[in-house]
Order: C-alpha cells, then sequence, then structure tokens
C-alpha cells in the first residue's frame, strides 16, 4: 500500500540473481542460511536509532513472487549461457519460504544488534536483501531523525512535516510522512498521506495566496454566518476587520497606511472560508508593519462573529525575534482590550528548521508554539543515509562472520537472541547479544556482559528487568504476530525514547549505550577470528 | 511509469487545496495565473545545475483529475463549513487548463532561470505546484550530482549506480537509476529501474557469496564448455586454476596456504556460472595474499577454455593503493607469462565514494577503470534538496513579484523568455531573461544585459548565437513537442555539461555564471520594488 507497486522483487541489484544463478548451479540454493540485518552507527551522531519499515518488509516477503515479464526480463538481461531450468527455478521462488523475526517497529535500538533476521534456502534470502534494506534503511532513518526533533521540542509542542516538495522522489515523501508521523510528528501537510495512512493532515495558505490580492474590493464576499447563530443572519467582516483596524493600529504604533491592503483582504478571504481555522501567515511583506495587525483585526472581527482565530505562521525571519515581538503584540492587545485568550493565539514557525536552529531558538527564547519542518526533516540533511547491512551469519547451522582487514566491518557470526536489561528505574542499561540456544539472562541474577571485540572489557549487570527483543513475525508463510496499527507503533516509538536514559537518548554519543555480547558468542566469534590467517591489522597491508 | 501511481492529484500539501476553496469562494479561481519554477542556489556548491524531471512533470498534468475517493477524502478532512459546490469544481478540474512552458530536459540550467513555467486558471496552476516541485527537486539534484561524478572520473570511465539500499525510499531509487544515466552514468545495479526504463544493469556479487564457501569440496560442478567449442568438450576449470595457482603463487610472492580456499572455490563457481563475465570481488579476506592470487588462476585457466575474464571489483580499503598493487600484480604476470592482455583487465572500485574522494584518488594516482557508485550519489549527501520554489509572476495580465525582507528571497516579475548568449567559442557567455513580448536578442549585435538588483552592474554582450531557451511544451491538453527518449536526453545533458566553459563547469562557484535580465525586466521589476513601501534592508525591523 505504501509503495504502490514498487516493490516487488525485481527492486534489487541485479548481483542478487546472478549470485541465485551461481547458488544454484552448485546446488547451494537450498542451504540453510540465517542473514541478519543491522547497521554499524547510529545516524546524525547521536545516541540511538528507531527501528522502523517492518510492516512495508512483512508486506514484500508475503507478495514475494517473480511474474512472467520479470522472468522474461531477467532473461534478456543475463548472458545466453544461463541454463533455462534455474528461470523455472526463479519462478518457484516465494516468501513462504523463509521466516522472519525482528524487533518490534518503533523500537529503540543500536549498533550491531540484529534488527531483523531472515532464515530459509541460502538463495530465497538473499534474493530479498536489497529490498530489505531499501525498506528499513529510509524508514529507521526518518523516524530516527523525527524522534530527534520532538525530543528538542519538547513533548507539547505540535510538529508537523511539510516536507513533500523537498523529498527525495514522491515515494521518498511519502515514506517521510509515515515515518516521522511515528516518529513523533503531530502530522502532516501531504494529503495523499493522510489519505493512505490516516495520518492527520494540515495547511493553511502560502505568500503566493496573499501576493494574490491586491486590495478590499477583490473581496466578492465580506459576510460570515455567526457561529452559533442562525442561516439568515450574517456578520460583516470586512466592515468588522476595518473597524477593528482603525482601532488597534495606534495600540500597535502602526500607521494605517503600512498596512498592505492585499495582505488584509487575503487575511479576511481565508477568515470567510475558513472562519473555524483561521490561521494566518503574516510574513508576506512586514510581520510587525502589516502582518501581525492585519491578523489581530480579522481575529477581532470573528471573535465578534462567535469564532476564535487559530494563530500565525511565520516562515522567514529570525525566528525568535518575531515569535517573541509577536507574542508581545498580542499581550498588548490582549490588556488594552480586555481579552486575554488574544494572548495565547497559536504561533506557528516554519523555515528550513533543523534541531540545531530549534536548540538554538530554544536558547534565545522563543515564543514559537508549533513547528512546520520540511527538508531537514525529510532528506535527513545532516546525514541522509543510515548504512543498515545484512550480513549471513549461520549456513548449514555453522556461524559465520565476515572477516575483513577493517575491523569496524566485522559482523557478529551466528544466529542469535536479543536480550535488554533494564536497571531499577526501568532505563535500558545496555542490551545483550546471545547464541540463539543460549539460556536467557535471569532478573536479579548477574550476566557477564563482554565487549564484542575487546577482551578486558567485560563486566556483570544484574538486571531488574530482562526483555527479549526479537521474535517472529513471519514463519514461512503464515504470519505469527500482527503488525500494530501506525498510531500503535507510534506511541510504542515514543515510550520507547523517553524511556531511555537521558544521557543515552539526546543528541551527541559521550555516553554510548553498550551493546554487549554472551561470553559463549564472544568465543564462538574469536574463534573464527583468530582462526583466519590472513586477519592482519587494519592498514598492515600497506607496509 | 516512474511512479506507479503515487503520482496523482493528491500528492500535494493541503494548504494548496485550502487556498483553492478559498480562491473559488471569491471568485478568483479562474484569474489567469502564470506561475514560474526556479531555485535560488546551484546545489553543492557547484557552478550549475541541470533540469529534470520534465518528463514525469508532463505525464503528471496530462493525467490530472480527482477520482471519487479522492473528493470524498478531501471532504472529510475539510471543515464541513466548506460549501458542497466547491467539490463538483475540484472534480472538474483537469489538466487541460494549463499550459507548460519549459527548458528541454538535460539543460544546463542555472538560478533564477524559470525551468518551467505553468500558466492556467489561478485555482488550476495552484494545485499543481507540490507535485511539479517533487517531481523536478529531486529529479535534478541527482542529474546534477551525476553529471559532477562524471566530470571528477572523465569521459573514459564507466561510471554505475549502485545506490538502490541506501536510496531514500524505493522510488528514490528508482528515481536515482533513471536521472543517475541522464546525468551521465553507464548503467544501475537496479534491475527494476533496468526493466522500467532500458538502462543497462550490471552486478557480480557480494562478500557474503565468498564466505558462502569452505573450500574446493563444495564445487559440485567443476567444468566449463569451451568457449569456441563443440557441445561435448569440456575443460576441468577447478585443476586448471589449481595448476596455474601453483604456477604463479612465486611470481607474486605468496604462499599457496596464504590462500583462502573458499575464496578461490567462490570464484572458480562464479566463472563456471558466467565464463564470459568472469568479474571478481577480491576483498573479502586479503586482496593481495588472498584475492587477486585466486582471480589470477581462474583468469588464466579460463583463457585455457578461450573465455577472457573481465577483471575484479575492490569495495574496502586504500583504493588507491590497492588499485595500484593490483594492476602491479597483473602487470607482472603479463610480462612473466607473456600474455599482454593480463596487464590491462578492469578494475572497478566501489565503497563509498563521492567526489572529493574521487578527486582525492585522481591526485594520490590510481588504476582504477570503472567506479559503482552509491550512497553519496543517490542521496546527494553534500546537499539532499535542491531548493526549487513556484512563484506567482503574472496574475490577469499584470506583473507580480514576492517582496520580502530577505532580499535572497525576492523573485523576478512577470511572464519570460530566456535566451542563452554563446561567445564565439561555442560556450554560453550567460542567460538573459526578457520580458515576453520584447523582441529577442539579436546575433551580433549589442544586447543590454543587466544585473537584475545591482544597478551599477550591467553590460553590453554581443552573441555569436542566441538560443532561446524555454519552449512549449503542453498546451491545454495538447503536447505539442515530443518529449526525448531517455537515451537522448542523457546525450543531450552530456553535450550541454561539456559545452560549459571550464570555470562554469566545475565543482566551485568562484567563477559565476551569468544571469541577467533585460532593461524592460529590470525597470518592471523596480517599479513593483521600489512602490512597496513597506521594503525595508534585511534586518533593519530588529531596531
Amino acid at each position: 500500500m505504501v509503495h504502490q507497486g514498487i516493490v516487488q522483487p525485481l527492486l534489487t541489484d541485479l548481483y542478487q540473481i546472478t549470485m541465485a544463478y551461481a547458488y544454484w548451479k552448485f546446488n547451494k540454493q537450498s542451504q540453510a542460511a540465517v542473514f541478519e540485518l543491522f547497521f554499524r552507527n547510529n545516524p546524525f551522531k547521536g545516541g540511538y536509532t528507531i527501528f522502523a519499515g517492518l510492516s512495508d518488509c512483512i508486506e514484500f516477503v508475503s507478495n514475494f513472487a517473480y511474474s512472467k515479464s520479470d522472468i522474461d526480463y531477467v532473461k534478456s538481461i543475463l548472458p545466453s549461457s544461463v541454463e533455462e531450468e534455474f528461470f523455472h527455478f526463479l519462478s518457484g521462488i516465494h516468501g513462504d519460504q523463509v521466516t522472519i523475526a525482528a524487533v518490534p517497529e518503533g523500537s529503540v535500538v543500536f549498533p550491531r544488534v540484529p534488527l531483523l533476521r531472515v532464515e530459509g534456502p541460502l538463495a530465497t534470502v538473499l534474493l530479498m536483501e536489497t529490498t530489505l534494506l531499501t525498506l528499513v534503511n529510509y524508514a529507521s532513518l526518518v523516524t530516527t531523525n523525527a524522534t530527534r526533533f520532538r525530543l528538542t521540542a519538547g513533548n507539547d509542542k505540535p510538529l508537523f512535516e511539510f516536507g513533500l516538495r523537498r523529498a527525495q522522489g514522491p515515494n521518498g515523501g511519502l515514506s517521510a510522512s509515515r515515518y516521522c508521523y511515528i516518529g513523533g510528528f503531530n502530522g502532516t501537510s501531504n494529503v495523499l498521506a493522510g489519505k493512505l495512512f490516516s495520518i492527520p493532515v494540515v495547511g493553511t495558505h502560502s505568500h503566493a495566496f496573499v501576493m494574490s490580492f491586491s486590495g478590499l474590493t477583490d473581496l466578492c464576499k465580506t459576510h460570515v454566518q455567526y457561529a452559533t447563530g442562525s442561516d439568515s443572519k450574517l456578520f460583516d467582516l470586512k466592515c468588522g476587520t476595518q473597524k477593528w483596524l482603525t482601532q488597534i493600529s495606534p495600540m500597535l504604533d502602526v500607521a494605517e497606511d503600512e498596512i498592505i491592503e492585499g495582505e488584509l483582504a487575503a487575511f479576511i478571504s481565508i477568515a470567510i472560508a475558513f472562519p473555524t481555522n483561521f490561521l494566518a501567515l503574516v510574513d508576506t511583506y512586514d510581520v510587525i508593519r502589516s502582518g501581525i495587525p492585519c491578523f489581530c483585526a480579522v481575529t477581532l472581527a470573528l471573535d465578534e462573529a462567535g469564532y476564535r482565530a487559530k494563530g500565525i505562521r511565520l516562515d522567514s525571519g529570525d525566528l525568535a525575534y518575531l515569535s517573541r515581538q509577536s507574542r508581545c503584540q498580542f499581550q498588548l492587545l490582549a490588556e488594552r482590550l480586555n481579552k486575554p485568550w488574544l494572548s495565547l493565539l497559536t504561533i506557528v514557525a516554519s523555515n528550513d528548521i533543523n534541531v540545531r536552529t530549534m536548540n538554538s531558538l530554544n536558547q534565545q527564547g522563543h515564543q514559537i508554539n508549533a513547528y512546520g519542518i520540511g527538508t531537514h526533516l525529510v532528506t535527513c540533511q545532516e546525514q541522509p543515509a543510515l548504512g543498515c547491512v545484512y550480513k549471513l551469519v549461520e549456513l548449514d547451522g555453522v556461524a559465520k562472520m565476515k572477516l575483513t582487514q577493517e575491523r569496524s566491518k566485522l559482523s557478529l557470526p551466528a544466529k542469535k537472541k536479543v536480550y535488554r536489561l533494564f536497571g531499577e528505574n526501568g532505563s535500558p542499561l545496555a542490551d545483550l547479544l546471545q547464541k540463539y540456544d543460549e539460556s536467557p539472562p535471569l532478573v536479579d541474577q548477574q550476566v557477564l556482559c563482554c565487549h564484542p571485540f575487546q577482551e578486558s572489557e567485560r563486566k556483570y549487570i544484574v538486571p531488574s528487568r530482562v526483555e527479549e527483543m526479537n521474535c517472529n513475525y513471519w514463519i514461512k508463510g503464515k504470519s505469527c504476530k500482527e503488525i500494530p496499527k501506525l498510531v500503535d507503533i507510534r506511541n510504542y516509538c515514543q515510550n520507547q525514547v523517553n524511556s531511555l536514559r537521558r544521557d543515552h537518548q539526546l543528541l551527541s554519543n559521550l555516553n554510548t549505550y553498550k551493546v554487549f555480547v554472551s561470553d559463549a558468542l564472544y568465543q564462538t566469534m574469536h574463534k573464527l577470528w583468530v582462526g583466519d590467517t590472513t586477519m592482519r591489522e587494519p592498514g598492515s597491508y600497506h607496509e
């Protein structure tokens, strides 16, 4: 549903298919393979990552099958020496050959923890690699990014995703809307996302809208119904606005001829079209000299008709300063007119906001109530890709690991279980990876936790609670765990982030959350590692 | 076709629909509007941008219509006060109400030049804004990025896009494959992109493939047909490889027990599966001690069977050093064995390459023949969004411009024509924007070119050639210019980039290509600008 037919078996790298052929030719296609999907570094130099994309993965696997036209195309691009029988084999591949375990969507996760484990015949599992990575990488990245905005803004500020026009492709935009919602945003401007995912959709008007009005003569309608009145009784919003403008201009220290009449007309038209939702973009010309006075006059007139305006949006300039100035004007009128609600009007800020500028706004002091965030959120400007990888960890029951000259690229061998160990205060202390058949760590018992690469770094943890993080979602064609509704994934994600210790939570990686391995897993790994005579320290082959 | 049903009228920001309602309510929906789409800064701090996405835009507009379910959804999210009649209006909106002019897809373009001009009824033109921006922004960004890799690599090095797994959503991946091809890449690893767009698809094998072989006993097949022989005669590639390995190991100064037997088996299996396309990933264990000797042994055995191997891929480590070392080994064997072709084998490099690392490889000296490029290419890591905007420039025949306190956000008013002025050597000198009804600049005549904002900066240019850059593609429902085939857009784009002067072309913006306006356009703009009494210098309202 999310990806409307693009997510299909051919959305893959060609080498998956050429390798599948080689496996098939050497009768290895059915070897029992276990692959794990994980990443090596938290994005954005942050302390954690959110796992997302699982629902899409399960949907992809459950529909996995090559169509006749897929097979014909693949045949056309492979060498003619490829045996015909291989294409019969390909067309017999289905998602019911694999088993998928995963951590729940929306979980806080950490480097080297297997997010997804895919088990099944070697060729089949491999043929799913690229698509699964595509589905998890961006989803997790943008969800993580959204949670960072949420943490920075605080839990009480509505956040809206406005990124569609700057997203990487139409589907990048759709995915962003969905996953930013999971990450704690309150809504999106993207109508199709609203329709497909039942996410709240918001929007007001643009600068171009304001510019399209020259003056009050543009208004062929001037009246609104009273909010509570009968159908027949109408209020003249244009006259009411003009009257209020004359009254408040001196209070706001603005000369009436400073007002841009086109802006005033635009605001009146918006208020007449949406009397219950009046929110005006006030920075097309001059926020303080025209935008705010026009907005306040319309707002006061609407009030006479029984409607409460929502507020303003600022989309340029010094947002901290302009929001404070706007709030001052609201407060000033609230006092002078004895209408306290005026001081509480919403101020929405947009214009290229990222986590850093939001932090800086917080430091400067601002009066912003809600944010609209676009480019930096959806493109993840600070780091536009998450580096999830998909590695073979077991083949026909034998543990495997990638041995390489770059230690950072070593993978942890063997099919694993993931446990999260919690402290007394309910926050997670560390994750522990064990071999699949080890007995689980026990509450209130010492658990030996080993650094995966440094033998000296091991310690005992006594967890107050233990949670097994990965469980089966799909066993050979059978869905065995329901995918929660979007809003439930969103709530789970928010709880996950909020339960993190502050020093693990936020936006630097000074105090890294630890992912340990059990001693048994450590031994398995080091047997493979040390046993490999070609291993050298990184760079040693330069000498 | 590219976006498989995602690109539809609801792929927009809600405010476009709320504004359309306000326009409709005030009877402004049919005002004759002209919007122009442009950007303000070249991406990547570069000297130019490539315009792309036009075919998608025309396809979108030609199919523009709200379905019943779209209308029902919109109704469900707007306030109940919205008049029913508006939804009838919406359902009557079609792409045949607008006219679209554009510069050709694949053109080199510059800041403030209108890339797309959309004319039609105000509400209709507005309802297309977000989708058009989405279609142009990422397409142009990633095409531009691809051309920068092409310029850095030089015209003779094949470049392959390997970015699917790191792309921003599945459709981000598909778009990237398509537009990187336009930008000068030779192919992609993305099979679906190959199928949909007829782009060459490439791929070999992964580290996991190598790791899945433990030794030569894994090989249940050992023979290949001779390249030129009859069906019955087979060559024992396993034995041949072993024989060659024994012979070349001392030449390469490698002890035979340094060879990883699983790697050798993997390479033999790849060669048996694809004898005509043998290209091996040689860095799973140790490039020089195992990868290269294994590859060379298989290559020499294949040669006996009449096949010419392609080469190797390096995916980690110091690519400059490893490529030089690999080339040395090839050359050494070429001399010792008197097989000169060995020294010419292809070396493909991948592993997180960006323009900077490619430049650095060029400086260090390398022996790389081709590149596979992923993350940095498709996500445009250096700058992941292009800031195209869509601005009202004329309404009912009256020029409009956005007046704002931020001078950088000023837009150029009026419906325009775009001319490119060329010098004697065939390179473009500058672009000139004129009002639509001005007579065009003439060859070999002085043309007055004005800086849009600085009155003192104007000069005469005598062009040797003048090209009108924008022309109509779609006039009220009729396609009036054929969209070229992908490969023709690609060729046009390459010519565009290559015709640029070197100082305008490459990767810094020290010597900026100039975009001028005619005096008439300058006057129109400054009448609007100066006439606006609220204009102040940026920041002046802080005092």
